[in-house]
């Protein structure tokens, strides 16, 4: 299944006061993680919102292994769980510049169409891009 | 002009490892201030944007004097500082539990039309509450 | 097991471009939460700090089922999942204001010495307030 | 007096519900842009802080003037304002992708001792960068 590397530097703002990036920012790192594996495979998830199809996650599951600091170079490893229908699943590691597991995660979108707010399948055009 | 006070308490995903508050996050307490500032008033934002208006910030000024810490009980006094016309502004003053000033501050906010995306004036509903 | 409810109001900055509460910031409802939780107890999270012990989250799970507005007031209902070992795990229930669910989740932290590093058992002090 | 220029894309998270980047998460743009200024020169924030100089705003002035969107690839451009001696000054100006500006802004910071917490000068590494 399709894998995507993401790099960006933690932000001043994303730590807190036990001196490291504060747990729910990762949520963040791993929405950056997928927009930009989407990206990577021709799609951009902006455009899909302007043609009126969201994606909210429904399922979040992350476990923290090690802490990410300020500073950090961080890379979120994003990788496609499975052929998308209805849902999206996505697998991701977190890893530092030492290349050190910080946090593995995974979580679950649905599509879904913006007037209707009704749940609908894949586009064709994402499900082409994965070779479908 | 009116004046109003709220309060609530600092959270751990506010503070950075500086060990305070990180400064961006006042943007929210002055937030918090004029949203309840109008809701004493007898408005609520919500039902303002409902009704097609915005308010964005235009302009933000904020000194910081002393931090903010994990816990605090926050007070926001927030004041109108003259009769809205297409614009709104408040001063804030920011206080801990023991009555020091943390900071003082000042924004400005225009009323626009949600769909034209263009200046408006200030609803009637608010001048009438104002007394005007 | 012990169980506590805290109630605020959804912030302006808490939203996203979907017009709802942005899925990663339920982490730090769920964290609202869980310290006052302890606050119910008689025990607040920032002493323990000060007194040399921490709590960061190692496993974090929220399934959204529904979601949070804008200006909605928002229950989260906090309950101990069982007796505190070197880890404390925590269900949690988030209510919008007309009593819907909006999301269920399930954290796991760890008690850690904030010096060492290393993981410490449950402070007795918080057992004994469990009634062991 | 030196500039330069750092690039990002904006995240969702950023976003609220008017549809544009929130007000508040401009602080962290700004951030952004000081910190690659220090690291152009050749120092990094990080590196300072661990050696026991922490650098608060003091100050923070906003004015906005065009709204960021979600995917908008953002340059803050930097610009020292002035030699700094116990405090440092900013000005900033930010950009999307088509150059137009968004925002200008402006931010004093105090160079701070981390232990005393009392106001010291800028460290001479600093100022010999600057071809002081």
């Amino acid at each position: 299944m399709e894998i995507n590397s993401y790099s960006f530097r933690v932000r001043y703002a994303e730590t807190d006061q036990m001196g490291v990036v504060y747990h729910g920012n990762y949520t963040q790192y791993l929405e950056m993680g997928r927009v930009e594996w989407l990206r990577a495979l021709g799609v951009t998830y902006k455009s899909m919102e302007d043609n009126g199809i969201i994606l909210p996650v429904i399922s979040l599951h992350i476990n923290y292994k090690k802490s990410a600091l300020y500073d950090d170079l961080i890379t979120v490893v994003t990788q496609l769980k499975s052929k998308p229908l209805v849902k999206i699943e996505f697998d991701y590691k977190v890893y530092n510049e030492s290349k050190e597991l910080l946090a593995t995660a995974h979580t679950v979108l649905a599509f879904m169409d913006k007037k209707t707010n009704r749940p609908i399948k894949c586009p064709d055009y994402i499900l082409e891009k994965l070779g479908d």
